[in-house]
């Protein structure tokens, strides 16, 4: 099973008081780039893969989802979302998405924010996508970018010349990375955006859209933090479509 | 007009030098992973996009190509590529990849071998290729990797505990970078991989491969020097189909 780091107490206290777990959707700057790559969710079935406390569960509904359904390995995070979710079209489990089977031909979309990135079976999950997934249905995601995850040592350095650079080592060498983040020993799992790609090519997607998330002008007028982001992404978002066939 | 380098004569005696212009196609590590991804040529008509010397023009024919057409921007590369074809399937020319039109519906596959990141207007380039391919036809290129040409300041470093890593800074900025290889004032363009799908999914390609070449187990046994570009990938390999529509 994967590491549950969610339901380590220091983590879960830390995770807990982001501003993207306190605020939502409307704290994370890269959902109005994920949010442009949904299709129109108007009556559709949504699967949300890593769902967390729930916010894109309800902001799918807000935009017209038929059903929603929310699986997450966290009991900590899902009994917060069950807390504040009263919509009965909403539903939740507990899921290691490692292990999970999903019905066939189920949903319209499956949505999964920086979640993937944590698992080492990713082939299998996305197996279950596929099949879960109708006929030209949506699959749209974020993780963490591989320029993000891949180095020895994941934090700005200085170079001699003073400039402050992303230290990129290991990147084709996939597989887990441990880092300090929130807790000590969060362990992800590094892969090229190739890897993504292809698997998603090999179960029959079409890739429709790839980005490698950087905040807009706007976004950095707004919070001068946020200008480092464009200097090595952090998230890669995809969108993909099951083939007709 | 793209800058020609290749005409410049010391930046043209360096490149004239290295091994994959010496020894062609056997010399560039990244051909094995190039190969695997081109269509049965037999019967093929091919355009190559900055041939140079015509290594991949002759290989294609060796592989059952019926026609391929070498462009280049270099004269001096035209002029040796003629020098070394005796094939009369095989047509040279000069062109600006920038202001090139391609004949519709002619080639069964585009090839480009570590070309398009010299150019700026890769849109229109693009577009010309797509009208230029027969329905269900390929597009197989390298490019410079965006790891590879984003920094400011492109060459290993070592960080402060010691670690040689590749410093990534500028990565979401993208536009021309001046570097210094084999002559001064070498232009390249950076720009994203989400740039380059995007820019052909939005043309109607069907994105079938993506892979961040990186060297085999067997490749750094026989050459020991290769083993670093394991650890940031230097080319860029994708493969695409033009819808069949």
């Amino acid at each position: 099973m994967t590491q549950n780091i969610y339901d380590q107490p220091a983590f879960f206290e830390g995770y807990s008081r982001l501003p993207r777990s306190v605020e939502g959707l409307a704290a994370a700057p890269e959902w109005p780039a994920l949010k442009a790559l949904l299709p129109d969710l108007a009556g559709c079935k949504v699967l949300d893969l890593g769902c967390g406390f729930g916010w894109f569960c309800r902001a799918a509904r807000a935009m017209g989802a038929a059903e929603v359904h929310g699986v997450d390995v966290s009991e900590n995070m899902l009994a917060r979302a069950r807390d504040v979710t009263t919509d009965e079209a909403i539903s939740y489990a507990r899921e290691d998405l490692e292990q999970i089977t999903l019905p066939p031909a189920a949903f319209d979309l499956v949505y999964s924010s920086l979640t993937l990135h944590y698992l080492e079976k990713l082939e299998r999950l996305m197996a279950e996508v596929s099949r879960s997934l109708v006929p030209g249905g949506r699959l749209v995601f974020s993780a963490e970018h591989p320029i993000y995850t891949a180095p020895s040592a994941p934090g700005w350095t200085v170079d001699a010349a003073g400039r402050k650079v992303w230290p990129v080592d290991g990147y084709l060498a996939e597989g887990p990375r441990t880092t300090d983040w929130l807790a000590r020993g969060v362990i992800k799992q590094h892969r090229t955006i190739g890897t993504y790609l292809n698997l998603l090519i090999g179960l029959g997607f079409t890739v429709t859209h790839v980005e490698e998330w950087g905040p807009t002008a706007g976004q950095i007028a707004a919070q001068p933090a946020l200008a480092v982001e464009r200097e090595r992404p952090a998230f890669l978002l995809v969108a993909a479509q099951k083939g007709a066939g």
